[in-house]
């Protein structure tokens, strides 16, 4: 038996998510469906983050096991023929030790989110990042955004159907910049709440607006209630970039 | 009557290009209908540049004439309302004098062409770039490209069926650089032959790979014929960024 670890780049809006759902195709099945088409073998891949529905990512990371041992490169060439339908591919494949976990094993999850701020409607790239048309002050999102650094509670900031035990997170980055009329808000911990990189951004949207300060944002976190937060962003501005190990 | 410019970024595949064509729907046309939508006025719309089907605009320049004066943010607003079910939003709009003319007056255009240079076949942005799979050396591309800056004959360079009566043209700007996998060319001329910056492009892709030197790329110039020049790159990796007046 090889355990192989893939690097995968997906856009979420053809899937369900990452994970298997009832309600439509996850990024999940769509490479077990291409292991099985090219090893006949019937396998469970384990991937580092359950991004929701439209969340996309450059580089989600799982892995899985094959019995018959298949060089990394063929794994990764054979599954980007299957997947070809669909918008997901390998960037990597390799092989690793068998106590390697895409999920338990890793140590970082750094996320990106993309705001487009302007006027106009997106005529290219729809659905890869949100537009917002009400002109946002970048500046000032990210001074606010240092609040949420470090570790915190942030039951003000995960979905009120969220499963950990835990509200207790520790957030290592979250820097805001502009580049022309993109806003990117780049995050990095250990491990996130669900939605909580959705609600900290749609949080950070009315500190941009003007209609929050710095001080609102430490209210909303130390008030611990989901009602307390801002709005959730929508999930097509939201890219998984990178998982350490 | 008022003249008005107006500035349109769309994503190209899911057009025939600019121009109206018998064999389906142009951006052009998109527009005409559109204004016809809010203002009922029947006009035609004059882009400063032609571009194919599948090629991309962050900024085509074009102007057209209503009879009713209308504030320039309420046509832009209107258009952007009726073109949502198409991939072109209007940028700007703005009133203009009479004697502009988007194609005539223009005195300068910019194109960028976006190569993902990867193995991987694209998940994110498919339809935005060429995928070209064997490493491209982009010094060595931008090295080569410099061979064609200045006034030259680009016959080589020009679509055999190109109706310019003169294949004569100055290139102010050519130049290749690498930004992680992708490689991005941005090209500046008063005024272009019909397919040359894709056949620039595909060039330079021969010198990338090696299979070509700086030195191929000046005898394919001096040769005056299509065929002694370089494979056309396809249109999903082009765009045109700006027109200058």
């Amino acid at each position: 038996m090889t355990r192989y670890r893939i690097t995968v780049e997906y856009e979420g809006s053809g899937f369900v998510g990452w994970q298997r759902q009832d309600n439509g195709f996850a990024v999940q099945e769509a490479i077990e469906q291409a292991i099985e088409a090219f090893s006949s073998e019937k396998v469970t891949v384990f991937g580092a983050g359950r991004t929701d529905a439209g969340v996309h990512a450059l580089g989600q990371v799982a892995h899985f096991d094959l019995v018959r041992e298949t060089p990394a490169h063929t794994v990764r060439e054979a599954l980007n023929h299957y997947l070809r339908p669909v918008a997901a591919v390998i960037l990597d494949a390799t092989p690793v030790d068998d106590d390697f976990h895409a999920r338990f094993s890793a140590i970082g999850r750094r996320y990106l989110y993309r705001i487009t701020n302007r006027r106009s409607p997106l005529a290219i790239g729809r659905g890869l990042s949100w537009r917002v048309a009400v002109p946002l002050d970048a500046a000032a999102m990210h001074d606010a955004a240092q609040v949420l650094v470090g570790h915190h509670d942030f039951t003000s900031f995960r979905a009120t159907v969220c499963q950990a035990k835990s509200a207790e997170k520790t957030i290592d980055r979250l820097d805001v910049e502009r580049d022309g009329d993109e806003i990117l808000i780049h995050v990095e911990a250990r491990s996130f709440l669900h939605h909580q990189v959705r609600n900290i951004v749609g949080t950070l949207k009315w500190v941009g607006e003007g209609k929050w300060g710095r001080r609102d944002v430490e209210k909303a976190l130390a008030a611990r209630r989901r009602a307390a937060a801002g709005e959730t962003a929508p999930a097509e501005g939201l890219y998984l970039v990178a998982v350490r190990y």
